[in-house]
């Protein structure tokens, strides 16, 4: 028998992590569920990012680049996030956004490559990718001579041949939650000869991640999705010790120099992962993403990303059971895996028609999940891209389910507005059916 | 005769931009020179930042990205920009940092040039230009197989030859003060077939800019120096309307896409200077520097960059007459040009020794100014490096005089303070005399 709301708010009464939740402001009357798109406000940010306004630029000025900490705030905050990540501190740093550390990454694989097996000339990832990540690929094969080839995740192993120098994957994919084994899928790269770069933007924070364990070799994530950094938080870089020090990534700025007060003309890399940083860092969304990674690693005293993942996977096995069970005979499908060990954070349900406006109907009653277009994936073979692929995904109602603040009672109260949306059609009105740029 | 105290107080009460220096929070008993590292906190951040925390983010959510406007804010902001260096609207966005910004730009030059004239081979930058600048340049012209010529500012005219593809410089010189005329640089590189590359870092909101007039081809600049953006505030970047559609610069990110909310896996650069957008933005701090470009733009009724360039030069001259009149016989020397054709908003003096004490020693008692090393300009051929160079340069005290919150008595009293520091010999004290990282 499918569970009832007494049944769900009997596992928010048992659940070890439920303390977590009073770090986050969250609106009244709102159920949160794009927390994978950006994290909700933790309670200790406005005060930290208020002290660093007046207190820190206001009154300390240039000096508090010292006396502040600022200049340190790369290293720190990337140590913070290395503990999530199976990382070892000194491994990452915090800086830029994802898709400039992914060109930092990308140029070093696909410069290492070139150095190692020059006829490698194959940069592999997923079709169904994170459209940035495809497009700095693009960028840096169009630059480099090589070809880009998307393939579908069932036909990722066959794709493995010599001729491939970089396979480059985001663990947990955006649109489908489905999540990619990184250890066994890195140890048959490597068998064949390739270099590794995952993308954590939908994993840090949200699901267990061993980069070292894996032996990966290159790594980005998100500072503003699991992690709760606020919006546009900078993100992450992380090397493998064992490359860290061979290649002089190509975005060589000031904050990756060995000596960067010395203002020497020429330039000197920094040694680790201290060179894979370029310019000044935006101090105030640094500021407030260190309040971000506090609320995660505030349960590490609770069993961390192990017991988070618990959680996870008891929330997102509640969404789809409580939504097969009342939702049915409404069309939706399910695009996450049921597997555990193939999910993510988040349960994709999918509909032939009229997603977008059942989402916006959601968001109306104060249930926040977001909407992501099948449209995308009818490939437009540009006539002088690198990329070659197939077509054709259905559209896509996203839910993300962050275990520090999302409880079992609120899957129940999600699953009745949807069901009742779906019961009475009023997705049907016109105001959920007019499309807007960003949700 | 020399001005005297009370020639100064005259000078403040005569100020037309005496106001504008209520716009900002300053410490008491501070005289900050050093606007031109980080400028001065606005009034107004603080709240507009709390909001954008607690309002934007924390109630809206991931609906702020359209209800917030933050979808906007590289546009919005640049077109503010725009009106302080001489662009249109629509041709500059605020976006990533300096120096990715550079690379971004410097790119685009570079294929431009090899495009148009693959036989020029030679980027020139000026040997004392900002360190990052140079190290972005070296990086490129590494993976172009390109060489970086670095010459003195009075060699410049004669290194302009045909073997010469991109000019990089830095409009107002980082350490000495001195001022590029961008008209005439400019043109003297379109004669002999050279693009130019403009970085504002040190000019944008103290000097008068004409990017359009001087038909400049493609320029960056900094948020958080005379634009008051605050630490680390994102960083802006225009190109010539002429250029802005030719190139795919290689950071090319989902912001700066065409159509970024298709979710296509192939990239479409956005027309014009959209694509020079890469990741996703630090919001809280793109808040933040829109207070602080709001604080330039407040000058625009009492005549805009004119006005503050007139205050800024009688503040600079000032500061040299006092300096030189008040702390003559202490082997002080003044490295900024006294042409005011040639002069930024800084003034830099030179001293064989002491300088970095003298610099500890004013900050302690609240004259904020820094210290720039003339070590650095020994320069360390790199054995695998691209640039060449001459050596020489003494250490600096540098002093930023920003016309909208410094007055004629700050000045007074900065020399005043100047004067006792080398009287006194207290520069000398141990305390002062120990080197931190940052200053």
């Amino acid at each position: 028998m499918s569970k009832t709301l007494k049944d769900c708010r009997a596992l928010d009464a048992q659940d070890p992590l439920r303390a977590l939740r009073h770090q986050f402001s969250l609106p009244e009357g709102v159920i949160y569920l794009d927390g994978n798109s950006l994290g909700a406000l933790p309670k200790t940010t406005a005060a930290r990012v208020a002290e660093a306004v007046t207190h820190e630029w206001g009154q300390g000025l240039i000096r508090s680049w010292n006396s502040a900490g600022w200049f340190d705030m790369p290293q720190r905050l990337g140590n913070k996030i290395a503990q999530l990540i199976g990382a070892a501190p000194g491994e990452v740093v915090a800086t830029d956004s994802t898709s400039i550390n992914l060109y930092k990454v990308l140029s070093a694989a696909l410069h290492m490559a070139a150095e190692d097996a020059p006829t490698r000339k194959v940069l592999i990832s997923e079709r169904s990718n994170f459209p940035t990540d495809l497009y700095i690929a693009e960028g840096l094969c169009r630059q480099r001579g090589l070809r880009l080839v998307l393939v579908e995740p069932e036909d990722l192993a066959d794709a493995l041949t010599a001729d491939v120098a970089v396979l480059m994957l985001t663990h947990v994919n955006y649109r489908t939650g489905a999540m990619h084994n990184m250890k066994s899928v890195t140890a048959a790269a490597h068998n064949a000869g390739i270099l590794t770069v995952w993308d954590l933007a939908h994993s840090a924070g949200a699901v267990p991640v061993d980069l070292n364990g894996a032996r990966a070799d290159f790594s980005v994530g998100c500072g503003y999705k699991y992690l709760n950094g606020g919006p546009g938080a900078p993100a992450f870089v992380w090397v493998n010790p064992k490359h860290a020090d061979r290649f002089w990534q190509p975005l060589s700025g000031w904050w990756g120099h060995a000596v960067p007060f010395e203002f020497t003309p020429d330039y000197r890399p920094a040694p680790g992962i201290t060179r894979y940083l370029c310019g000044t860092q935006p101090i105030l969304s640094m500021v407030a993403l260190e309040c971000g990674l506090d609320t995660v690693l505030a349960a590490q005293p609770m069993g961390g990303t192990a017991a988070l993942r618990r959680k996870s996977l008891a929330l997102t096995d509640l969404f789809i059971e409580l939504v097969e069970t009342h939702c049915s005979g409404h069309g939706l499908g399910l695009a996450t895996p049921r597997d555990h060990a193939q999910r993510g954070s988040q349960v994709c349900l999918t509909r032939q028609t009229g997603a977008y406006a059942i989402v916006q109907a959601l968001i109306a009653r104060g249930v926040i999940g977001d909407f992501r277009s099948g449209d995308s994936s009818t490939f437009r073979q540009a006539q002088d891209g690198p990329c070659s692929g197939k077509t054709g995904m259905p559209d896509i109602l996203r839910f993300g389910f962050t275990p520090l603040y999302i409880g079992f009672e609120d899957i129940w109260n999600a699953v009745e507005h949807l069901k009742q949306v779906l019961e009475t059609a009023e997705w049907k009105k016109p105001e959920f059916n007019q499309k807007n740029a960003v949700t």
